[in-house]
C-alpha cells in the first residue's frame, strides 16, 4: 500500500499584518501544532495572508474612479472605486453583468474582480480597505520556501492558493496563483497507455489539484487555518512555477 | 490539531469488464489492502471503470457518421465515427477547432468529446471500441454506495471522477461527474465573515475539490488505482448529488 496523501491544517497562525515575515510565523505554528516539515512536503498558504504580509491593501478613499470604472460600476452594481482597482490590476475585461466582473489579471489569471477581496479585511475606521493579490505570487512562494529552508533546513514546495469560480460549473475551487518547488504542470506528452496508444490527457494541473484538496481543510470564511501541510504528493516531474498553469490568452477558445 | 484529510489509493483492483459488479470488487480490494471503510469516508472511483462495468462500450464499426459529424470531423481532425457518438451524447457544440471538440453533454457537463475515451480500451480485434460516460453517474454512485452498504454495513460517500480541461488554465483537473452521500455543493449564502460582512464566496464545489485531490493518487495513464479512499472530509452540509455542480446553461456567460 502506498503511503496516503494527507492534508493537515496548520492551526494557530495569528492574524497577519503588513510587514509580517510569514516564514517564521508559519514555522512556529507548525512546531506548536506538533508537526514538522519533511523533505517533499508542500505548504499551501491562502493568498489573503500573503497579500496582507506584503501590504497589498488599498484604501478606497484614495481611489478616484475613471469614466470606464464608473461605467462598469453601473453595469455590475459594484463600488466604482473597487472597479477602478480591478481595472488597474487587469489587462482585459471579459464579462461585466450585474454582480459579475470577470477580467484577465495582469499575471494572466482569468478571474472575478482581479482577486480583489473585501471580506475579512477590517480597518480601524470602517470598511474602506480592500486587499489586492500579491505582486507576483510565484515570487511570494519562492520567498516563503527560502525562508522556511533557512529556518528549518527543509525547503518544502510552496503554493499560494486562491478560490476561483468557473464557467459551466457552480461553486468555487481553489487554484494555485503562485508556486515554488512544485511541478505545477506535469507534461505527459509522448507517454502511452496500457495498450501502447498515445495518452489523450497529456498535461495534468498538479499544483491546482493540490490546492483544491488543501482548501478542504482550510477554514472557510474565517481565517483560522490559512495554511495547510501536504504530505505524500511527491512527483519527479520537472519543477515549474504557476505561470505554467496559465493558458496563452491568444490560444484560448473562451474570451 | 484536527485529523488530517487523507487520500489512499486502493490498489489491486483487477481490470473491469462489462457486467462486473463494482461493489464487491472494490470492497474486496479495500480489505485485501488492509484498509476499511469507515463512517464518513468517501470513495472516489474513476469514470472509466464505472463505464466499463455498465457496458458503455460502443463499437466504431457500427457507427454511421451523419453529415454534421463528417463536417466536424473535417474541422477537428477527429474520427467521424467518434464525432457521431459525441453528438449523440451531447446537446450543444460549443467549440470545434483542430484537435478540439467541446460540447455540452446531455447531462450538462461542458467537456471535450462528451467524455468519450479511446485510451486504455482494448478489444480483441483492434482499436475499434470506445467508452462513453455512464448513463447517469449520480445513479452509478448511488448504486455503488448502496452495494457497499449492503456488503460492509457502512455507506460511504461515492464520487464518480473524470478529468476535465479548463478554459484559461492549462492541464486537466478531475471533477465529480456523479455523487451519492456527499454535499457536492456547499451553499454558504447568508453566512458572514469575521467582521460580520456578507461572505463574497458563497458556494463551494466540495465534491470537485475532493475529486481533484483524489486524482493525485490515482494512477495516471495506467489503470492501477482507479479508486481512492478519502478520510476526514466530513461536512455537515446537506447532501446534494453532482447535478448541483452544473451551472444552468442559460445563465452561463461563456458559451
Amino acid at each position: 500500500m502506498a503511503a496516503p496523501l494527507s492534508f493537515t491544517a496548520i492551526t494557530g497562525i495569528p492574524a497577519i499584518a503588513a510587514g509580517d515575515d510569514l516564514a517564521p510565523i508559519i514555522a512556529n505554528a507548525i512546531e506548536a501544532a506538533g508537526l514538522a516539515v519533511n523533505e517533499g512536503d508542500v505548504l499551501v498558504v491562502a493568498q489573503k495572508i500573503v497579500s496582507k504580509a506584503e501590504d497589498r491593501f488599498a484604501d478606497l478613499r484614495e481611489v478616484v474612479p475613471s469614466a470606464r470604472a464608473r461605467e462598469l460600476s453601473q453595469i455590475t452594481g459594484k463600488d466604482a472605486r473597487v472597479v477602478e482597482l480591478v481595472l488597474s490590476e487587469s489587462t482585459v475585461v471579459l464579462r461585466a453583468v450585474p454582480n459579475v466582473l470577470i477580467v484577465r489579471h495582469r499575471l494572466g489569471y482569468v478571474m472575478a474582480n482581479a482577486g480583489i477581496d473585501r471580506s475579512n479585511v477590517a480597518s480601524a475606521d470602517g470598511e474602506e480597505r480592500v486587499l489586492l493579490l500579491p505582486l507576483d505570487p510565484d515570487v511570494s512562494a519562492e520567498r516563503l520556501r527560502t525562508g522556511l529552508h533557512t529556518l528549518t533546513g527543509i525547503a518544502p514546495g510552496v503554493i499560494v492558493s486562491d478560490s476561483f469560480g468557473r464557467p459551466w460549473r457552480t461553486g468555487v475551487v481553489n487554484v494555485a496563483l503562485g508556486t515554488a518547488g512544485v511541478p505545477s504542470l506535469i507534461d505527459r506528452r509522448g507517454e502511452t497507455d496500457l495498450y501502447g496508444r498515445k495518452l489523450e490527457i497529456t498535461q495534468v494541473a498538479f499544483a491546482d489539484a493540490l490546492t483544491a484538496g488543501a482548501a478542504l481543510v482550510m477554514g472557510e470564511g474565517a481565517e483560522g487555518t490559512p495554511a495547510v501541510l501536504v504530505r505524500g504528493a511527491q512527483h519527479d516531474a520537472p519543477l515549474a512555477n504557476a505561470q505554467a498553469l496559465i493558458r496563452p490568452f491568444a490560444e484560448d477558445l473562451f474570451q
